[in-house]
């Protein structure tokens, strides 16, 4: 598209090119294999390896401190691509400083169960620390691994015994910068002066469209002066000493992030591509590749790296011999603080404390005990009041909604540029929020919960499919559930979400009925280690209906609370409508009509149970119907063409809830009158 | 929450409050309505429209440029509440200004189909510019806004003859400033140079969390200059000279939008709450309403405000003659260019040009005569080549993707900060992007289509919800809608996207199966004038297979591409997986067994067809089994429990598209295995 924005954008003199780097072998190597892998694959962004290569190796070579043998080496330094698309960057780096990453893995660059696929992918490489390629949160996940580092080190270093140090660090390119999730994450970590967190924006002024004078004229320095971070402005991202000292002044500044603005050609080093849109997302071809080799000096095939460059490359000595030196802190910090140490081993492998299962049992019984009237944003904090004491790893949060959530509790502490606390005030930012959470979990040592009203999801959806994608722990609280929220209106009625969020793989969706069903879908959620976890929870109070089955039938997802004899029918429901089909359930009965009522409060978790289970409470034969104050689209896999749902297939109101519940038909004569209709049919 | 906040959040001094104000009956007019109609509704937000009265009245009463009587005057200075949730204070300005808001409608806040809803709604008051309340969007509405302001300027002005010259303002408070879509939009607002662009930052220091220091901590002033805007910081917001000498400046500088910076109290003449969090979403009390009034000298009861206060705040007699001064400008540029005053009528209007309907029956016919193999976005190409040149309203726009959705055309000029277009480069902001282009279609005279990849609709979700909910026309130009995207991996692939989409009350989604089914799409959203169509478009090549069918039947949404004789089954498909479909019929006619091929581009389009359509589409008894790239539980809404879906419920793979179909089951065998089961059960 350079063609197209040189015609018709405004013309501006083109930015100076930095000097071409001399030549260098080891940034050679990081050329050629990303253009060759590129090129293999015919497929892949070489502009941005070929513009970064400088910056990566004087941060990988000099500052980085790692251990390529055990990429799960706690106190590492974390590195995050929040440009994804420049995936053979992070690739060349990986194989050339040892990682399990064979050259013949390189060659299999974005084929079909590689581990280079065609944007990194948390789980699939080894020193992958999280999956890049939707703009922006990268660098929020960033932000949360640095978060987690500050409060680490809060909760377990001690005087003499610095067990948790290490920075974060992140490359970010213009698309990262455009992105709002970037004003967020970038904007929290000022305030609470992330001094550890070191990133590195690659100037090269050139987007997809072409040259970013057009649509992106930010004074970037300026942006993040305002946040508060150290701004480190006009290095040229291909000088090595330069780079080099801005990190050291980087590194120097402990209270504040830092932006090094880093100067650079996208593509640089191809004699013809370089500095213009076609470099980025599209392979060299063989002429160009050939004229860049000539260009940067290059002189081996493809894929083939002189003995002499693995060498200076590999990490793997420097980095047993840094974990040596850590794991000697460790043993000594061990001797001091035994439980500490303990503790922190626990934490850091993400496994749940030894008297975790008897306290969720314990809660989950006492709630059935109490059998409460209360809403379910509510019984979700008592449930973090119950479970939270005794899971010190729970570190809470909610984009400005803390006293509508209802997640902060009694013993919550919020979070500082100064002080550590297990409580973040996330500002107005969901989007930023998830993100940043998704960073927490993969750093290690935390389980992030987080919150909003649920019909702003949506503003975090994204950052909510990544963690489902990456398979990390992270409970998303969300309150105001249904048209039952009441007076605000449309805007934040969610109507269309349980479906919507339903259908992201890998996430587990609960809409509980009752403050059991809500204790319950707590300890799901906190034992799920393998994906993320949304709670829809309800503004308004609702009565006991699970306080009389069995906790483990409950876990199943769906199950039948309340039986008929000769049912004709299965009523089917979620969270504040399982009330309602009981009452339904009630008029029917008197009327003669038997229909039993099934609580779902999981559709994802009840369609993981044996087939066993769900033909119990799903009998052959028996017509059902679904009622849910939301889209009924996503019910009709389970009461097929012959059932029916109540629910809501256009936007809310602005009214009192009570009275909205009667607008959209959720009354015991409406649910009647469709159990009666389809059983007429 | 205010009392968590001050006990957790790092300790501060509290930022002096502004003096208080003199006694002013026409600020006291403000306060009191928006205090009391809260608490007779016992519900709402109180504290902005008590912060805010003072910029309310200068902004309203000496700048604002509008006619209570016809808010439609499409010269009129465009006014956005963007922290929507002080609702109050817009209906009481409505109401005082004198356009159609009665003082029983103020009474009748947040209660069922008021016309007084708990955050303001487009469609429902008069004088209402934009629905309101999810944070952010609307400083992206107000810059579309004055998107079109700039645009119409440029296209219909003429020396002498100036029709369009209006300003836009916008509220904001800090929710807004925090969320990622603020940064996005005025971002590009900056790099537009929308010079009539003026925003109000209520700067009360206040969120509902409680003092913002412990999460927002921004130098926004040092933000917005980042932007390129004009930024007037330390204005005291209850200081009515200081505003009116700031919105002077602000209108002076033509070339740059301005931030006015206002230091405010939220809930400024509360005695006992201004100055906290208290007073942000909840009723005052009767207590505090009696001891503000006693504060504020407004001595009147509920809802009772004095003739001479009303006489004061009336701007009909002004509007009518601003209006009237207009109609004579206009009445000269008629004569003097009959042809602009018609087309500009016609565009503000929302029209659709005479030759319309001929040139889409000619360009869809045509389509079917080439019988072209193409991926639906080169044919989404191929409609705007040859719809656009006979349809200047049509906007068009990417997010830095122009290249990829190919949204670019021979005819696309792209809009700078000084030249007007037809293309706007929105950069890498997909939800600011899609927020602005509601602010663009509702200011008129345009029809803004936005285009992605498929899957970061995700980023944008929220202002697409926005767009049904408002009713307001915007195609979006969704490409790489599958796993056929290849290479790029999981987190560039669509799944519960299609689904996802589908769900929104209101919007239009197609996935057309080739150029023919692409074009009927396009016009069916350029046709639709009350809510917005998405386009799920192919990367890669489709052959035709609706090249036989008449469009009526197609733009039906649902129809029989290919019928059989003695058919036993149905095989749905959508977009690229029609041809599959068709395959497996040929296979399984091979094999004796007959199958019809339904092609279904639009669901939301066919579940609106009557009942002898969709019948004569899905004869009763005949089983359906839909094949779709894509989630399938939207699916059995339409097969039930005995069909079958082909679909994808778990995330992609990075690898070339060819091999991912293959993985994931899109096989002309898996198909007829898939109708084999179904017919044996």
């Amino acid at each position: 598209m350079s063609s197209l924005s040189a015609a018709n954008t405004p013309s501006r003199p083109a930015r100076p090119a930095p000097a071409a780097p001399a030549y260098n072998e080891l940034t050679g190597a990081i050329r050629a294999l990303a253009m060759d892998a590129v090129q293999q694959a015919n497929s892949g962004h070489p502009g941005m390896p070929l513009g970064m290569a400088e910056i990566a190796e004087v941060l990988w070579r000099q500052h980085l401190s790692h251990n390529p043998a055990n990429p799960a080496w706690p106190n590492r330094d974390r590195f995050v691509l929040s440009n994804g698309h420049g995936s053979m960057l992070l690739y060349a780096l990986l194989h050339l400083s040892g990682y399990d990453l064979s050259i013949e893995d390189l060659k299999q660059f974005r084929q079909l169960h590689s581990r280079t696929p065609g944007h990194p992918e948390y789980g699939y490489t080894a020193g992958v620390e999280t999956t890049t390629g939707p703009l922006g949160q990268g660098i929020a996940n960033a932000v949360g691994m640095a978060i987690s580092e500050k409060l680490l080190a809060a909760e377990f270093n001690r005087d003499g015994h610095t067990i948790v140090d290490h920075h974060t660090y992140a490359f970010m390119g213009d698309g990262c910068l455009m992105e709002g999730v970037s004003h967020e994450a970038c904007s929290l970590a000022g305030t609470l002066g992330l001094g550890k967190l070191i990133a590195f924006w690659d100037d090269n002024g050139i987007s997809i469209d072409g040259q970013v004078e057009g649509w992106f004229t930010d004074d970037t320095p300026g942006r993040f002066a305002a946040y508060g971070w150290q701004v480190i402005p006009n290095v040229n991202g291909h000088d090595a000493a330069a780079l080099n000292e801005a990190i050291k002044a980087a590194k120097a500044d402990s209270q504040r992030p830092t932006l090094i603005c880093c100067r650079t050609a996208i593509g640089m080093g191809s004699p013809n591509k370089a500095n213009s849109a076609d470099v980025h997302g599209a392979p060299l071809g063989g002429d160009e590749i050939a004229a860049t080799r000539a260009a940067i000096g290059w002189q081996h095939a493809a894929f083939e790296i002189p003995a002499d460059v693995y060498a200076a490359w590999n990490a793997r000595a420097a980095g047993a011999e840094r974990e040596a030196t850590w794991d000697k802190t460790f043993a000594a910090y061990s001797k001091a603080f035994p439980e500490l140490a303990t503790e922190f081993t626990r934490r850091i492998n993400g496994k749940l404390p030894a008297n975790w299962t008897k306290n969720a049992q314990d809660f989950i019984t006492a709630t059935q005990a109490k059998a409460e009237t209360v809403a379910t944003r509510k019984a979700s904090q008592l449930a973090i009041e119950a479970l939270a004491p005794n899971l010190p790893e729970l570190l809470g949060g909610s984009a400005d909604l803390a006293g509508s959530n209802l997640t902060w509790w009694k013993g919550a502490k919020g979070v500082s540029a100064n002080e550590g606390g297990n409580y973040l005030f996330y500002g107005v930012r969901e989007f930023g929020m998830t993100a940043i959470a998704n960073g927490i979990a993969l750093a290690g040592g935390f389980i992030p919960y987080t919150a909003t009203f649920m019909v702003f999801s949506d503003y975090a959806r994204n950052a909510i499919r990544m963690a489902a994608l990456m398979k990390i722990r992270q409970i998303m609280v969300y309150t105001h559930d249904s048209i039952g929220l009441g007076e605000d209106g449309p805007t934040h009625q969610p109507i269309e979400h349980a479906a919507s969020l339903r259908i992201i793989p890998n996430l587990d969706v609960w809409r509980p009925a009752d403050a059991t069903e809500t204790a319950i879908a707590w300890v799901s959620g906190i034992q799920r280690a393998d994906g993320p976890t949304a709670l829809l929870l309800s503004r308004q109070n609702l009565p006991p209906v699970a306080n009389k089955t069995p906790a483990d039938q409950i876990a199943r997802g769906g199950y039948v609370v309340s039986p008929a004899a000769n049912a004709k029918a299965v009523l089917i429901a979620t969270g504040s409508e399982v009330k309602l089909a009981l009452d339904a359930q009630a008029a029917l009965a008197e009327a003669g009509v038997g229909v039993s009522v099934v609580s779902m409060p999981s559709t994802t978790t009840f369609d993981k149970q044996d087939k066993a289970w769900r033909d119990s409470v799903f009998p052959a034969g028996l017509p059902r119907i679904a009622v849910e104050a939301g889209h009924p689209d996503g019910w009709y896999k389970y009461v097929g063409l012959e059932g029916a749902v109540v629910g809501i297939a256009r936007f809310g109101e602005s009214a009192p809830a009570g009275l909205l519940f009667k607008e959209f038909g959720f009354t015991v004569e409406n649910v009647v009158n469709t159990v009666r209709g389809v059983l007429a049919n």
